[in-house]
């Protein structure tokens, strides 16, 4: 990819605006009966005519044959070598929820898990205790007092929580206290650095309070901490864009990715026609809107090909009036594939419409996955669709003299 | 792309031929009436045919995304890595107007400008002077005496000028004296490292008489440097390829380009029907030929769709007589798009067309952006170019056993 430090040096801030709507989980693999994806399979009157006057391609999100996550997907889009810039399990716990992370805070992804007598693992994730237990047990372990430093116990879901340490000198440089199996001892945690072992004597003296604390809630008797890790040292988009740039999504997990790179942060919780409405409400005061709808992922995670058609129709209907705004310059693509059949994320290239005024149409006809096969950007890694967006959008001046 | 190091290993010198004909700002895009391109409008008879017998593709000179200045465009197209071989802009001045930098000189390109009293700048371009006035000025800078160095002060165009400094111990790293703003003093010349400090003494100095002797030439009072470079350090094309290779050109910056990577620069500034006229006389001499064919990249920069289309089709009828030498690899391509919608450099790909006995062709019938877009190379970086054009002249063996 184009290095980040080189865009810096020929990007210039101007009025042209470019609108990036992300639809979670995009692309798709074919049903069985009908041969068609569920892109393919759902009607799509506005976005087929829009990939006729624009550009079609594919993307990998990371590289071909790799699945990725929802963090590694979206800083692609956005542009960030997803293989330079990592985001830590523990932040992306945190982020999921909504925590407000702060640059020197230690995350953590954290389980209930049960030991026996002897202290070793007999299921670790206590039988999914429900998620109402899970709020019950971070409440108890949010007691806990820790010298010098704060700690949160955050819950996320059954089993599940977030765990965050905020203070100065701490550092992330620690081991998973998970064991990954049962029949083992959770390990302490250990400072892979020395500079982190200040940070290790203070987990380890949490885990132990939280021990004593959880061994009458038996199954969820103990604590397993994984993914240790600080917020990444990543250059806002404003600062190597120019942009002044904002998300419009409504759930945590892409406002806090979105917040990550310097985003504006505008909430719209109900679905892709409220978003077009902040979209519209705020479109004088920002150059680069990333929208981002999340139901065709979810509907591809549970199987359900029917829904997921019918999430992408409605983004269909929403499209008259992004398109009343004229926005200079429009991408429309995924973070990542969830074909119904996988039941979850997948490896499968993602399709990507691109339209401006410059942008060489090609002869795609519909926006489909067969159709951005053949289409005029080829396939390309996601993190050439900014400067793709930035040159359309004339925002980009020449590369040497 | 293939590293050089390796290409340099498995290369071989044979009797084969290859000629690479570069139509600057060679890509399009449609004109809104037709919906179709420059190359698209052309008449190109003989085109289409070597289409149809060859193979087609389009290239990305530096990036989707990234719109290449000239020195970038050609290096990739020799196979050079844009990124990692960087030529400055003071080095590209001198090189544009053709003169023969050496290894050591130091080089920057100059701005006549206009100062008030107080030395702050008025006028970055001193109200664009004429281009008699720029040589009347050059030839009073150019009396200046500097000690242990000789200095020289071309006139390029307008306001412009290209300043070069020869002797032993210079440096180029130093800062532009460009503040690249009104109402500011020029910056004094400052080292960005120790080593160059003796070199920034010596600019200094330049710039005190040039004020001097400028003072009663108001509005050019005073001079702005900036891109202070030397020669890339390049490894030349005979060592890289073992290739004899010759640049056919009627303009002086792209001869600077070819000498850049070691090619024999043989003049011709008759257009194309003279190029391949020197191309014939020189068949013999040469096992690589670079002709390059300007006009189609300055009727671009001029908007001038007729006179793009019109380039197009003088070099179509040029190409029997290339055709009769019986090269056996022909490249036809651009190093860069320059659409007439948008006078200037675009980061559109350009049209690539391959011929070679051993080409595999595809199923192209024409030279077009669009056909080149389903050709049998793909979408490739233009640094791909020079392996294809090498294999296709059986010039490189085996990679590994």
């Amino acid at each position: 990819m184009f290095p980040l430090e080189e865009i810096k040096k020929i990007s210039q801030a101007s009025p042209s605006k470019i609108v990036m709507l992300v639809i979670d989980g995009l692309g798709g693999l074919p049903d069985t009966k009908t041969g068609k994806t569920e892109l393919e399979t759902a009607h799509t009157p506005y976005l087929d005519e829009l990939a006729k006057k624009g550009i079609c391609g594919l993307i990998d999100p990371v590289s071909p044959g790799i699945t990725p996550g929802s963090g590694p997907g979206h800083l692609a889009l956005f542009g960030y070598d997803p293989l330079r810039f990592t985001i830590g399990r523990g932040v992306l716990e945190a982020l999921g929820i909504g925590f407000e992370l702060k640059k020197n805070d230690v995350a953590a992804r954290g389980n209930f898990c049960t030991v026996d007598k002897k202290g070793l693992i007999t299921d670790r994730r206590a039988g999914r205790i429900t998620t109402d237990k899970c709020i019950e047990l971070c409440t108890l372990l949010a007691r806990i007092k820790l010298p010098e430093v704060d700690s949160f116990v955050l819950p996320v879901k059954e089993h599940r929580f977030a765990f965050v340490l905020r203070g100065s000198k701490l550092h992330a440089e620690l081991n998973d206290t998970d064991p990954q199996k049962t029949g083992a001892a959770p390990y302490p945690a250990k400072h892979a650095k020395q500079i982190a072992k200040h940070t290790a004597d203070i987990v380890n003296n949490f885990i132990k309070q939280a021990s004593g604390i959880l061994a009458r809630h038996h199954p969820a008797n103990m604590i397993l901490l994984r993914g240790f890790s600080k917020l990444p040292d990543i250059p806002s988009m404003s600062d190597i864009y120019k942009l002044t740039p904002a998300a419009i999504a409504g759930y945590p997990m892409y406002k806090g990715l979105a917040k990550l790179v310097g985003m504006e942060i505008l909430s719209a919780e109900g679905g892709i026609q409220e978003e077009i409405r902040v979209l519209t409400d705020c479109y004088n005061k920002h150059d680069f809107f990333y929208v981002h709808v999340k139901h065709a992922d979810s509907a591809g995670e549970d199987g359900d090909f029917d829904r997921k058609v019918k999430v992408i129709e409605q983004v269909d209907s929403a499209l008259p009036k992004l398109l009343n705004l004229k926005p200079d310059v429009i991408i429309i693509t995924g973070d990542h594939s969830t074909p119904t059949t996988l039941k979850g994320h997948s490896w499968h290239p993602v399709p990507l419409l691109l339209y401006s005024q410059y942008c060489r149409a090609d002869n795609a006809q519909a926006f489909s996955e067969s159709a951005c096969l053949s289409g005029g950007l080829g396939r390309i890694p996601a993190t050439d669709i900014m400067p793709l967006a930035m040159a359309n959008a004339l925002k980009l001046t020449k590369f040497g003299a």
